[in-house]
């Protein structure tokens, strides 16, 4: 170039491609930052799980955390992913693409938009596993482990995809301005509604609920909790900020503010209501409040005012105590308080989009939002109480009564949890 | 394009922005990266101060780490930011742009420099949260919650913005050529004082200092105090790394080198030192080794060559055993040795810049850090002593002697941080 | 530029370099965010290795940890980085560049690549240690401390530096077409055979085998493991997708997909294998199998499919159980399975490059492979074998048996690593 005299148009196009290609590595590799992020949300999952169970059953926790996300990544690999993105506007209900991967362009080039192929498929990958998490915590302490990883493996090859198409697949829910930004009803919900399901069809641990009230069954070690929802916290910035698509710095950045304020506007949310209703300050409360408000920020992080995001995180840590002293009082037993974060507050979030979004005209419509909660839900929940009654029936999905008083650890892995003598 | 015959400076300069957007792209994204980064050593302090106090107080010290973030999140955003950046070149002791964020550009764009408004904020309400962070593990063990809250908000919400503002927004300290980088004063010696005012004014903790000497009281969990100081080199990564305050290759590089090696050098310097001192291979003295070196080198790790950071980082070191000697022949009781870390190591940083930095005529001059660290102090300690002082006449700050024995997980919180049985 | 009517090639030079500069910025980046993730696989190593030890060794474990990242990254500052890169193409057996660092360009400018040579420094120097992390979990409960450290000075600062340049410096087997792309060889397997010559000079643990058989010797906490795992994963991320030394789109992203995919199979390989030997579901089998996973995709992550890359973590996961049981019959005793999954899974993954590799002619044969593999293990062999043998024979390596019953933590750190009472 430096011979030449004069600029031609080929020679300002070659620099152009320089700077596009500039934007596309940057964006790219934002997404890629965000899956890691998001990978480390297993952890998060593990370690709060892990916590809040009875030391006899950790190990067990601990194996189907690990377990559901290696089955993740691979099922989305063979079908997910093509299940949920069957291609351009499907508009419609169902849509496959075929199995294993087939990218247009070998997987590596920008054709595919701000980011290739590969890295749409791993940080996709990481969401699918996570739906799966939230329903291990809820049926921990009493559930036999071969049939909930056939269960999950179920749920995040046909019914996680298969919604979630629905939205972020272009199908008809898209199509009628439903919104869901990050996941508030296509992750957290459909986590919830499945979790929901099991905990129905399993029944509570023995001894939770008697004649003589609700017994309190303590985790075993609230330093693993709160590893957990800090590691969760972390995550959740690749989370909601890699829902960008792109490394967009307005969009990124905004996503980084209203996600933050909103979890610590949970926390403080929980703090209080827990308190008057409970008299103590109540560590697990304030840490489900936290997940709460990341959870109900997740829907709208990209289109609320600052302000706006601090109500719904205020809100969603409000929901958290009363919620599972409502889930409680109906002898639904939820170890973690699953349902609570992420079924509660999932819809919550999800209806927050219409209250306080701003998405232009016929998008985050409240019918729009309350037909995805209304179809998502009676989809997943039916999906999945029809798979765990059928394991129920064929296998049976419960451990014996003597397994679950001596332990999961002992009785199905061979293995405590900590040899501390 | 693919039509023009000839190339107008108007299109060379579509392209023009085309490269300078990639620029702001990497710029932005480094910011948010480091954001993530300096988010988890909230879960680094956490672990560490969990891990070095006695097993009945570990829901506490979990429940103030939890609510500090929230807290120092939001109130950063009501307050402390503007507070903190009152705006261009104000050169004084104080000034203040107004409650809650107003972008002069809705957040979004390079207007800023080479990050977003919303970039800036959240990265810098980040590392507000940190100092009171470091005043939680001083007092830990018998300080009241809800006075320690109430500190923590004053504080991070005045204080902290203030003496911030005298260097990084532009005032009085900034303009005398007072020199510090990422914070081992504004940050590191800021939680230190206020640590220092904390345990003056609480006493130690029961039976540590009697006629018969200095009782030793072992932290519950080396392998959370070991966590911790990881997730704190790592996040210290985004915490220097990310006051480059933009991607520059050369600088953040730099950053990255004289960060690690000074944390390294750290490490053999306490390692040494405390084989001397005490005849054993002492780990929590060589985990605070780390931090030291890591407070150390804070002030000057963008302008120092790898040999002085080097040494900074071994001088670091070999003060953490002296100085926690020291405070415990003073009685000054202070569980994790946050003084010695933050405090001690903070003011060695800072007088660091004057031998090793390299910034030029009249900047990091001996004069200007000795005064910047003198002003920062007595502001400080007199701002938190007032507050504490207050606290007690008017609440108590100390919890009651038989609180303090039984532990402040059953008496505040009323749950154990373990169900081992 | 507005005023001009003509646009000069000074005019758009000044462009392009623009838009250079900002993928300059964009690979550099990614190179330090890689950095920062392979940091925290020294936790990841440190927490695995905690939770397989007993409780009464594990402040030993967490100091060596802690000393090993620090003594790594100070002698690879020293003396390392210069003996692994001593300049272009010196395709010998040994070169040195001279002692501590000496950019050519002040480290500052991208003459050095697509990130600076302070990049490149920081990002090999975190790789130099974990070889060292490698050796501490096969040789703990029974090594002496100082004779430990002074092995891992040794073997970072000479061993693992002129086996790395053989490959990765320009040497003979780059010359050869020996193809290795992040290290299952040059830093796996390198750390596996140090291991092996460790474990046989000292012999196994009190106990562990005797004329009754295998005495299982259970690991004291399977949170901590797990947690490890997790973080090696996570960290993995960076160790492979940073290797492609750039942001290149199209490559990380790949490698992103190979690595996560072949981590999952390791964990399914495992779990079915395992549960085949030994009738149930054994958490650290499959701990094992994720691990044995990466390693073993490590060498050739960048150059096979997706399909392939499942085959290659399928065979590591299945070759865990299998070599941690030979290893037992061996007498081998190896308390958290370094020797199988750093080993053995190098060994496959290096050999996996000539079956499912695609690098073009010449490059990554069979032949090769095998030349690098036995070239390598038998250099690393006996280098660390003469090194333990002399400290054997000078200092003794072994702490007394009445140490090894009372534990290495109150015998040499004075602290036990839990406070429970």
């Amino acid at each position: 170039m430096e011979q030449a005299t004069q600029v031609t148009p080929e020679m300002l196009n070659e620099v152009l491609a320089a700077a596009n290609e500039a934007q596309f590595m940057a964006n790219n590799l934002w997404l890629l930052v965000a899956t890691v992020l998001v990978f480390i949300m297993h952890l998060g999952f593990a370690t709060l799980e892990a916590g809040l169970v009875q030391k006899k059953n950790v190990v067990n926790i601990l194996f189907k955390n690990v377990m559901i996300v290696s089955i993740g990544l691979l099922t989305y690999y063979f079908v997910g992913f093509n299940l949920m993105y069957p291609g351009t506007n499907p508009g419609g209900f169902f849509g496959f693409a075929g199995f294993g991967l087939t990218p247009p362009d070998g997987g590596l080039t920008s054709a595919y938009g701000s980011y290739t192929y590969y890295t749409d498929f791993i940080f996709q990958g990481m969401f699918a596993a996570t739906c799966c998490t939230i329903v291990s915590g809820a049926v921990a302490e009493r559930i036999k482990l071969v049939p909930f990883l056939v269960f999950c493996t179920l749920f995040v090859t046909i019914s996680y995809p298969i919604t979630g198409m629905w939205k972020w697949g272009a199908g008809w829910l898209d199509a009628m301005g439903f919104y869901d930004f990050a996941g508030s009803t296509l992750v957290h919900s459909v986590g919830g509604w499945a979790a929901l399901a099991g905990i129905i069809l399993l029944g509570a641990r023995k001894g939770k609920y008697s004649e003589k009230g609700i017994k309190p069954i303590p985790g075993h070690s609230m330093p693993l909790a709160a590893i957990g929802v800090f590691l969760l916290w972390f995550g959740w910035f690749g989370f909601n900020g890699g829902s960008v698509l792109s490394a967009d710095p307005a969009s990124v950045s905004l996503v980084f503010v209203t996600t933050s304020l909103a979890a610590a506007a949970g926390a403080i949310g929980a703090f209080v209501v827990s308190y008057i209703m409970f008299k103590s300050y109540d560590l697990s409360m304030v840490l489900n409040g936290i997940l709460g408000g990341l959870v109900g920020i997740t829907a709208s992080a990209d289109g609320v005012g600052i302000p706006s995001s601090i109500i719904i995180g205020l809100v969603a840590g409000i929901l958290i105590p009363l919620s599972v002293t409502f889930f409680d009082r109906m002898k639904l037993d939820d170890p973690v308080g699953a349902t609570s974060v992420h079924l509660v507050c999932g819809i919550w979030g999800t209806i927050a989009v219409a209250i306080f979004g701003n998405y232009g005209e016929g998008v985050g419509t409240l019918y729009a939002q309350l037909v995805g909660i209304a179809a998502i839900g009676a989809f997943t929940f039916t999906f999945s109480f029809a798979v765990f009654f059928l394991l129920k029936l064929v296998f049976g999905i419960r451990v014996t009564s003597e397994e679950e008083v001596k332990g999961l650890d002992v009785e199905e892995h061979d293995l405590s949890a900590y040899a501390f003598n």
